[in-house]
């Protein structure tokens, strides 16, 4: 008999579901609308409802499941306790129970970016290693973390918060998080914005970033354009984003000695010259035995979430 | 027949070795001088024979030995190989395998600071967690990190290396690992002498601490002590100390989210006037769902070695 294992990626719009076999290989995969009306309490049966469906169709008995997995927006512990998920309108509850009891299945949950993490690990970015940390660089930066082949899930769900490392004192804005100086506010897509517009005001030096700013168009991609163009400012500006990388990657590394950063997210698609701002920076500020990890683009997408989550399954 | 477990805590000039019961209770433990002449090649033969002379001894039988756990100073893989211990003259090898093949016994090896954290959740002062950082605050800041009742290894043995997560800029000294602005230039014994006598050095205010200084007697306990005198400039360098501690384990925690953070080491002695510094600023700087970790003062001081490692084979 063939075996199969469901790896589910919720978000706060819809439901992506893989059906895998438990080498990495994806049978189908597809999607649901996730309802959030009355408090999140038709996502988990809606689910259920699916991934019975499609084990109807294709004639997959029970037996034949491994478990399914599922990664959710908000911090779950190793139980499977979820502990707010506020987009969902879901409270405190057992969601390895809840959803396990409908399935009549083994249930594994975790937080979505730390199993985006795992799938990264099991097939794609870092593909081949056990120790990797990744980063996603979007509009902040989220994390996960895999150490010996396992997801830290830290005692609240909370390991791999990655972008709320302190990094500077005395900044005069706020992260989401409330704090001030937290890695995410430089070494994101809305980092990067926010480094350019302070260095774009501090002269009065030429730069095709000016431009861009008074078009609305400033970010990420628009600053590693310029810097390969030659543009002076954009390339300032590129080595201060690289540093807060550089430094907030050594700080992750002094902790778990990953032997791989794999990044994802909008900003990693600056490809190979971000790459070099980044390593050069780390290799600065990263102790000298953490100093042989390389960095590798992640190459999931948007399935590194139902790769990890079936992957959860699978141990 | 009743089980034992040995652990080994191997130091530059003296092995301690500890009898265990799988319970957690020392049935002996004793010293041998650690001989570091010949590369080394005489330490793992000596302690293979300590080992079985005690197991003559006691008439403990090989099959009553679950196994043969092993703190050494250098970093350790999960496999066992260490990849450098200068202060023992060794290089590169298996330690598992080498000193499991004079015994006839299962070998662990680990490094001893991330042992050491292992010993203080079994039996110290992190008995009853499972995710748990140690931090010995001495001439500089050991670490270790456990996971879901795992050591976090790292890729190459450098997982806990906390003392050099990068804190600081322009930080003119160098640490001993090279670098600048090491947590473990601040956030040490050493560290808060430094801090000390540059604010002595910042203003002619008058100070208990200036007498210190002036009779080669200024420390840790100088500082705390005067602290507790309420004197003025003692209070701002303890101000200063606990900032930096607290952005240094808050940067710990956004990256494995501890229970626990169990401090050991000679400045951990000002105990709950130190904890209090550390507490207010681990709040201010920690991402929200981390703020919730305690503080707990190491409870098996030197002999937090030997219990790790004994639990090191317990799993």
């Amino acid at each position: 008999m063939s075996k199969y294992c469901f790896g589910v990626d919720l978000g706060g719009t819809t439901v992506k579901i893989g059906l895998f076999t438990p080498e990495g290989e994806v049978v189908e995969k597809w999607e649901i609308p996730t309802r959030t009306q009355e408090n999140g309490s038709k996502i988990l049966p809606d689910i259920a409802d699916a991934i019975l469906a499609k084990m109807q169709e294709r004639g997959i008995a029970r037996e034949a499941v491994i478990g399914v997995g599922i990664g959710v927006p908000g911090p779950v512990d190793d139980a499977g306790v979820i502990y707010r998920a506020v987009n969902l309108g879901w409270g405190v509850f057992n969601i390895n129970e809840t959803l396990g009891g409908l399935l009549g299945i083994d249930v594994k949950a975790g937080n979505d970016a730390n199993v985006a993490a795992l799938g990264e690990m099991w097939c794609g970015g870092g593909k081949g290693y056990k120790d990797i940390v990744l980063a996603t660089l979007g509009t902040g930066i989220g994390g996960g973390i895999i150490t010996n082949g396992k997801i830290v899930t830290g005692s609240k769900g909370a390991g791999g918060e990655i972008g709320h490392i302190h990094l500077v004192d005395d900044e005069p804005d706020a992260c989401g998080c409330g704090n001030h100086g937290c890695f995410e506010q430089y070494g994101s897509a809305t980092g990067i914005v926010r480094l350019a517009k302070r260095r774009l005001a501090a002269s009065e030096e030429d730069s095709v970033l000016r431009t861009a700013q008074a078009e609305g168009t400033l970010s990420a991609k628009a600053v590693f354009d310029a810097v390969k163009g030659g543009d002076k400012i954009a390339c300032e500006i590129a080595e201060e984003f690289g540093s807060y990388l550089g430094k907030g990657f050594a700080a992750i590394a002094a902790v778990v000695n990953p032997e791989v950063f794999v990044l994802g997210g909008g900003v990693s698609k600056a490809g190979e010259i971000l790459f070099g701002y980044i390593a050069k920076n780390y290799e600065k500020y990263a102790f000298h035995a953490c100093r042989n990890a390389v960095f590798k683009l992640a190459t999931l997408g948007n399935d590194a979430g139902i790769y990890g989550a079936a992957k959860l399954v699978l141990g």
